[in-house]
Parts: structure tokens; sequence; C-alpha cells
């Protein structure tokens, strides 16, 4: 067993303070990964908190791990010592289910091993990146290409899987027009690879406040959905809108954005139902779908596309002892566009 | 101009009576059909009872008409006199915008010009089935395959389409197992077609009442939504779901029989919005979709498919004079499975 320096929470309203956990001694195909960066998502903020229902507490999130292999188990064949690596959503999965044997582990029939927040085959709870060092089977560690750092590399583990599997499955590309809802931490991703993907990109936000911002990063065209306006010239004109706020909005406004065809694709998940007209969805065909993260040979894929384009994040790099600042600035969108802990912080300072 | 007696309603809460009505002189491409019989449809009534909005009274309904091609305009190159034929839920659209120039004129840009209750391009209400005869451009008009009796094949003008469509389109095929939701006039189209495309079958009903019809029909199995078990047995099972019902149903516990990928699609039109779980569209990648009818080019093709598949409607013939009743019956969900006006009593009686 290895101790290493981590930042945990006991329960759903305590801060995230300094800790130690054991990280388990390396099996045959277990990988031991010197954790540099970990990204702050919004889903770790829910966990920590209890939002999502039932919490293992002490509660170590993080599943935007970027860093180097520092050992290998005997059996290892996919990596060696000094390759940079990631790991994403999950760290294990029943590998024999038909979605599991698809490569979409992420839909394992038995419940993919969450890389926090779960229990994990050892039957210890999983305790994610928010930590030094982090051993993770090899089948469920990705490679990062040289050319993306590893700071703006580690919120592609999530944010950017989150937005690449549904872009590509439903076939952004080029002379498709694609709109993106929300330009945060996963939004801000979809601007990029759906452009970098050939499509003709709009973000849909709020405001106009961070319109300069969402051209830079790529998009052709920006819309505050606050004028309403915006609806009704902008009726039946997307082939695919991938949405990422958590908020609820008024679906049949948005499915009336899209054309004959058309797919909106909910990636943040509102915890009120959705209320959906039928006849906005029969009326053009449309569907109304959910999509969550990717499957490990596609997140690979993400990061090999992600280095060929020179994608990464937009990362504000900040020491372990400002998470509990930050989570509240994530709560109140105020990050552009995602928070990384550096892993060399996590040490107990002073 | 041509006279010819027909059933209309005066308003919402009127019964429909014995009329006539004028049709018009054919133009270079229209087709005077000779109606033989016209179904009964659920939307029918619904237009009718000034349920959805506006009606245009006095209303002549029906949208499932099969009868044989009394005279042709000059210009007519697609059918001769003598020909079996029939007219679905259009008469007309737009014919430039992108969806009718891919043949989907249900989905025209500018509103498809519907069979009854619409405004024709002569600027005239269209006057729908009801009736002894009925002019239509040829490009509207189909042709009914030698095989399939008028009386069966009414219905497929506008049910067999509207299941057809949805089926051909989400790949119901061999290998697939496709679920059809609520056993009426639509639903059990959707049976004989999926059965026909080579899909495995099942019918989900609200009790086991129509169960030995079902399998009759062509379903391999038959389930009872009332009993809560049947979700539990089949959570995950359906590639395909196409729900007939415009009852508001549970749409998570429908959308958890989907496999990963599968698709819920509506063709019932549930007034209320439906109430949709966003982690039951997220946790499979599932989608829920809408899907009206079907265009001109489609309906052919599911025409030639029922006549090769030797598939009809289930009918029960009436003559004019009981289709007040037949309404009341329809709404009580009182027929097995289409009702089918015999357009030769359309005549005042004695």
């Amino acid at each position: 067993m290895l101790t290493v320096n981590a930042y945990a929470t006991a329960g759903p309203t305590e801060p995230l303070r300094p800790t130690t956990i054991e990280r388990r001694d390396l099996g045959p195909t277990d990988v031991l990964i010197d954790i540099a960066y970990a990204g702050i998502c919004h889903s770790d903020i829910h966990t920590a908190r209890g939002e999502w229902g039932e919490t293992i507490y002490p509660l170590v999130p993080g599943h935007e791990i970027a860093g180097t292999v520092e050992a290998v188990g005997p059996e290892v064949t996919r990596y060696a010592v000094g390759d940079r690596v990631g790991v994403g959503c999950m760290v294990d999965s029943c590998r024999e289910c038909a979605p599991c044997r698809a490569g979409e582990e992420q839909y394992c029939l038995k419940g993919n091993v969450g890389t926090y927040d779960a229990i994990g085959k050892d039957g210890r709870p999983t305790e994610g990146g928010y930590s030094e060092k982090v051993v993770v089977d090899e089948a469920y560690v990705l490679g990062i290409p040289e050319g993306i750092g590893l700071d703006v590399a580690a919120p592609l583990l999530c944010a950017g899987i989150t937005l690449y599997s549904p872009l590509k499955r439903w076939g952004a590309g080029p002379g498709t027009k694609v709109a993106i809802v929300g330009l945060g931490g996963l939004g801000h991703m979809g601007v990029k690879i759906a452009k970098a993907l050939g499509a003709e990109v709009s973000v849909l936000s709020q405001s106009l406040k961070k319109q300069e911002d969402g051209l830079r990063l790529g998009a052709d065209h920006y819309y505050a959905t606050g004028d309403p306006e915006t609806f009704e010239r902008l009726a039946g004109s997307f082939d695919l809108i991938v949405s990422t706020v958590s908020a609820s909005v008024d679906m049949g406004a948005y499915l009336s954005l899209l054309t004959l065809d058309g797919a909106l694709v909910n990636v943040g998940a509102p915890e009120e139902p959705l209320s959906v007209p039928a006849f906005a969805l029969i009326g053009g065909r449309r569907s109304l779908a959910g999509s969550m993260i990717g499957g490990i040979r596609e997140t690979q894929e993400m990061l090999d596309f992600c280095a060929e384009h020179g994608l990464g994040a937009e990362v504000e790099v900040i020491p372990a002892e400002e998470v509990n600042e930050a989570y509240d600035r994530v709560v109140a969108s105020d990050v552009r566009y995602r928070f990384v802990i550096d892993a060399s912080t996590l040490a107990p300072q002073g």
C-alpha cells in the first residue's frame, strides 16, 4: 500500500481538506500514475455535496486526471514508465456485457466503476484525482499524446469526451450546422471539437457576455437565448444541438431550432424531468437524446484527435488550497473554462 | 364543378350529417377519384370535434381514401381511368422546399395542404374522403397494387404509413426487437409491418385483453403495461419502441425498456407535454423521437410492401349513417381495428 496526499470532503456541507489516502499495491495489470493535474468537473461538486444521491464519504473527487506512469504491474503491455497518461470517469467495468464488449464501457450493464464514489473490484471505495498518485488497471488508462500539455489535457478526460462522443455519433462535420448550448467547461470543448470536425458552429448562451471568447474559441456565430427573437430567427436551423446546461430550459423552443431529422442531445443533466411537447418532435421527426462521456477506445480517439488539431481545454491552474473557492466559482459559472488542480500542491502547506 | 354526396359536421358538438359538396373541375394534372372506402382515423374525430385548435366548418373528414380513377386531366401521366388509387393525409405542398424536394412533403416548410381542414391552392377549404368523389393532383395520389382490397387498403394511407415510416427509419428488421405500444388502428398495423420487416415484435398494451388478436396479427410477445413487473422484466430489451398512444405515459419507465442506443418514437401525440427524465436518455444514449405519416414516395413504397406481404388493415366496414356511432366507439377504443366507411352509402338513404 502506498500512502499519498489528497484532498477529501467528509460530508455534504464540509469543505475539502488535506488528507492522506492509501493506494493499492500494483496488481499484474495495474499502472501507478504520478498525477500532475486534476480538473474540477461540476460532477465533482454535485457528488461532494451529496446532490446526486448517497455519496461515499470521505470523498476524494476528481475524474479528469493527467500524469505520468511511475510503475507498472508485471503483465502491463500498453504503458511503460514515463508515459504520459490520463484517467477519466471510470476505472473498471464488467468487461463482459454487450456494451463493454462493444467498447462502450460507460454503459456497462452492471454499472461501470466510477473513478470516485464507487466500490472497486477490491471491495474498497474508489478515490479520485485530487491526489498525488492513483493505481488504475491499464485497460482504463488513456495515453496522452505528445503535443498536449498535461494541464490542458486533464479536462479532456471528461469534458472533452463528453462532447466529442455525441458530436461524432450525431454526425457533426462539414456541411452540418451545430449549436452548443452553454459556454462552460463542457460547452467550450464542444465549440472547439465541433469546429475541428468541420461543422458550422453556433453558441447558444443566455447572454452575449462571453461572445468574444466564443468566437475566439472557434464559434462562427453566437446567440443570446435570453432574447426571444433568437428562437424566431433560428427556427429550423440546426442539424444538431448539444446542450451542456443542467438548468431546466424550454425544450419546445430548443427543439424548434432543429431541422427535419435534427437531434437535441443532452449531456448536462437537469434534475427536474424535461417537459417535452410531443408535437415538437413529431412535426420535424426530431430526436431528443442523451449521451454520457464515451468508451475507452473513443476517449483515446478523442485525445488523438485533439492532439492532431492542437486542442486542449482553456484552464485556470490552481493550488489545491484554492479548491473550495474554485467550487463556489464553478457553481457561479465564474470560470473560463476549467479549473485544474496542480497536484504538486496537494501536500499540506506550511 | 361536380356536386357529390358527403358527410359533414357543422361544429364541434354537431354530429356528422349527409350533405353535398362541390369538387373542382379537373385541372391539367388532376385526377378525379371515385371513392370506394374511407377509413375513420382518430385524427378525424379530434378535428371534427375541434380538439386540435380551430377547425374549418363545415368539415368533411377522411384522409384514408381508396377508390378508382374516374377521369384524368390532360397532362396526367401517372394514372389512367380505372386505376386503383388512394389518397392519404395531404393533397399538396409547396414542392420547392428542402423537405418537399427530398420527398418528405409531410414536413413541407410552408406546411403541407391537408386532405381536409386546410386551404387548398385554389383558396378553398379542402374536404376529405367521407364523400363520393375527390379531385387531387396526381403528385399526391398513390397507386394501390392489385392484391389488396380497397377496403383494407384505405387505412394504410394514414395508419399504415404512420407506422411504416418510423419502423423503416429506425431500422426495424431481422435481429431487432421492436415494441409497439397500444394495439389500436395504428398499433395493429405496426405489428403487421414490423413482423413483415423481420423484427421480433412485442405489443405493450395496458391489459392482456387483446393478446389473442395481437399474437394472431403477428406479435411474438404480448405484455400488459398495467403490471409493474413488465417493466422490470423487460428493462433494456428493445431496440425500438413505437408508441401509438396519445395518453400520457411514464416516459422514464418506457425509456428504461430500451437497449443502449435505443429509440422511443411517438406517433401518437399526447396533448400534455411529455415528462422526460434526462438521466433515462443519458444513461443509455437513448433517443426520444417523433414521426408524422410519411412522404408520397415512401407511402407508395409502403403500399407496394404491404401488397407483397399480403398486408391490409383489419377493418369493420360500416354504412355512412353509422359514422357518429363509430366515432364514439373509436373514442372508447371499441374497434378492431379500423372503421371504414363504404362510400356507396353516402347518398342520403330512404
